[in-house]
């Protein structure tokens, strides 16, 4: 009859978008301006010029009949052509047209690669705090997911992953920069992840796959993001231009397959076949640059200094656009209910794996965060916090 | 490791598309004009000017931050009680905005209906000929494809049809106006179908659904499409706008849970769910009319003729764009190497479940067709086929 796995998972909302629907009721009754909104990560940076000047172009200038056509079921070669050197003339040679798929953006390039990469049974690791549809994806795989809980920093702890991978371990999935830290993977930390599984693939006799799932690859403020394909050779990245080029509607994104992976011909087949299986076929192809993302380093100035002196401990993001900020109370869902009075919208760490935090997306425009900063110090005061 | 299930489903290339790709292959060298390709369902008529002109003035007049911005996880509350209205208003109250699920397009409709719909161990009855990729996903999802064979006229035979319903059932697909044969299920045949299962479901006390796959329904020349809910409470349709906007590149469709289903609610959270877990999330908004499909009658009526005086035996389409044509020679595949030496490209019939028939989709311009009629006499004379 009905399954009843995804009866309940469609029933239970995913508690951000729970945040969300509120948040558009409130803003409908009170009015947008006075809601501060910093639940959803909806890029609030518009999408550089040339995206929609290339768009007119090509509604004005392609074939009719060949205007929304279908593409390869692989995405056109021209664009996978365009994709990898572009990257390779980024971040080293790593990329092969032959092993890049397009896709309907980031969570069809995870669910794809999942499906790939996994039998039931299997152990896919995560880095805790992480993204909560991880779970959701890894399950429907018949997989296990074993978190792997980061330090203070956010940083990796050799022992704790070293523990955590099996010889059922078949995936461990990054995501640097990380929703909901917004912290970068530190060069060290990449290291000692590849070291740590170079070792246990020898243990074990087998292959363990890195799915680096890179959204916010371009959003790094000021450091370098250690592009995993150069430490680790069984990479595949999952990427998408919803955050990078401001598109999250368009739902465009792919998957690369490193060209050192070991078996990189046979992973790529699996990509295929289980890009097929799950129905997404002939992805919307298009290529342009990055948002400017200049918007994004300022809100995060703004709130994180206002947040500091105001006596909040926020973490300092490296990138993406999220401040994960220690909760005053022990329960970060009372602290949220709280901040709701003062028409502020934050999601609790919980659902990422931890307690204790709030995670606040200031992709949202300026002028929100500037209006945001008295309601956020009214909260403070609440609490009672010291101004430093 | 690798799955390899998935990996030998990526290796092995659907037929339709090693037919394209080779068709691609001959195009490059003798010229695009001098390969008849008949191949692949890729609309030839343009999507109507109004879609082009609605997403100029998107483009132009909508809040750069909102323009490539995220939808609900169902999509835009809008959209959906748009479609809901005019499926009221054509085909009489069965749509409800509330049981709308927006998705990337047909294979995604499909895929995630058939995940809400099943469980592992499940029977899932098709009726042959039958769109082969409905035996990927019907397995993707653990269950088992049963085949019932139609008619001469491809219409039900309820003997047959009966014997295939057992206790596993949870789900049977209808494809009308249907791909490959180009025909339309009768009322009789659906009336049968509705009976039959409206027993079965008594008799063994459970839900059987009639998932209605409907990405050709407005593409009917002369005959009434019965409308499945009007027939059956217990019915998911599954749509997309490819082909009846012509926009196969955009992958938009949508899930519509019939609002006499008795488990509606059950089962649109279900869709919902199996969306979540499959990784498809906020579909692409865009709705407007019905591409002009008087150029695809005007195809049909040339080379039904044509053929049919040549001496072949094609079968008169209702709609769609594919005529289903016996093979002159015992095997489809020998008989589409030959029609190859003429440059026209057929697809066997052997992948849609039946033997000795090939599909010739005419989706294409008017001058293929044309331009077509000459290499099909050859190929008539070469079988010795008797002109009438």
């Amino acid at each position: 009859m009905i399954n009843q796995k995804m009866k309940s998972l469609g029933e239970k909302r995913s508690c951000i978008r729970e945040i969300f629907e509120y948040g558009k009721t409130r803003k409908a009754e009170i009015g947008a301006e006075n809601v501060f909104d910093f639940s959803l990560g909806n890029p609030s940076v518009p999408a550089p010029d040339i995206v929609n000047e290339t768009l007119k172009k090509l509604i004005d200038n392609t074939p009719a009949a060949s205007l929304h056509a279908y593409t390869s079921a692989q995405g056109d070669f021209s664009v996978r052509t365009a994709i990898a050197d572009y990257m390779n003339k980024t971040y080293g040679d790593f990329a092969s047209a032959d092993l890049i798929y397009m896709t309907c953006g980031a969570a069809a390039s995870l669910t794809i690669s999942l499906t790939a990469l996994t039998d039931a049974g299997d152990e896919v690791v995560v880095l805790t705090p992480f993204f909560p549809e991880y779970r959701v994806f890894v399950e429907k795989c018949g997989a296990n997911l074993v978190e792997v809980v980061l330090d203070e920093e956010f940083q990796i702890d050799r022992k704790a992953f070293e523990n955590a991978i099996t010889n059922k371990t078949s995936v461990v999935i990054i995501n640097s920069p990380n929703n909901p830290t917004g912290t970068i993977l530190s060069e060290d930390s990449v290291r000692v992840i590849s070291d740590v599984l170079r070792n246990k693939q020898k243990e074990f006799n087998k292959s363990i796959y890195i799915l680096s799932d890179e959204p916010y690859r371009e959003l790094s403020y000021e450091k370098a993001v250690p592009y995993i394909p150069a430490y680790y050779d069984n990479t595949v990245i999952s990427y998408s231009f919803s955050k990078s080029l401001s598109l999250p509607g368009e739902r465009i994104g792919y998957i690369l397959v490193s060209s050192k992976a070991v078996n990189k011909t046979d992973v790529y087949s699996a990509v295929m076949g289980a890009g097929r299986a799950l129905g997404f076929v002939c992805a919307p192809s298009l290529l342009g640059e990055t948002a400017d993302i200049g918007v994004y380093k300022e809100n995060r100035d703004i709130l994180y200094n206002a947040l500091r002196d105001y006596g909040f401990e926020p973490i300092r993001p490296d990138g993406a656009f999220y401040i994960f900020m220690k909760s005053p109370t022990e329960y970060a869902n009372e602290f949220c209910e709280k901040a709701k009075e003062f028409e502020i919208l934050l999601v609790p760490s919980d659902d990422f794996g931890c307690t204790g935090y709030v995670r606040i997306s200031y992709c949202v425009s300026k002028d929100q965060v500037i209006n945001s900063l008295p309601a956020f110090k009214r909260l403070a005061d609440f609490y009672k916090l010291t101004e430093r």
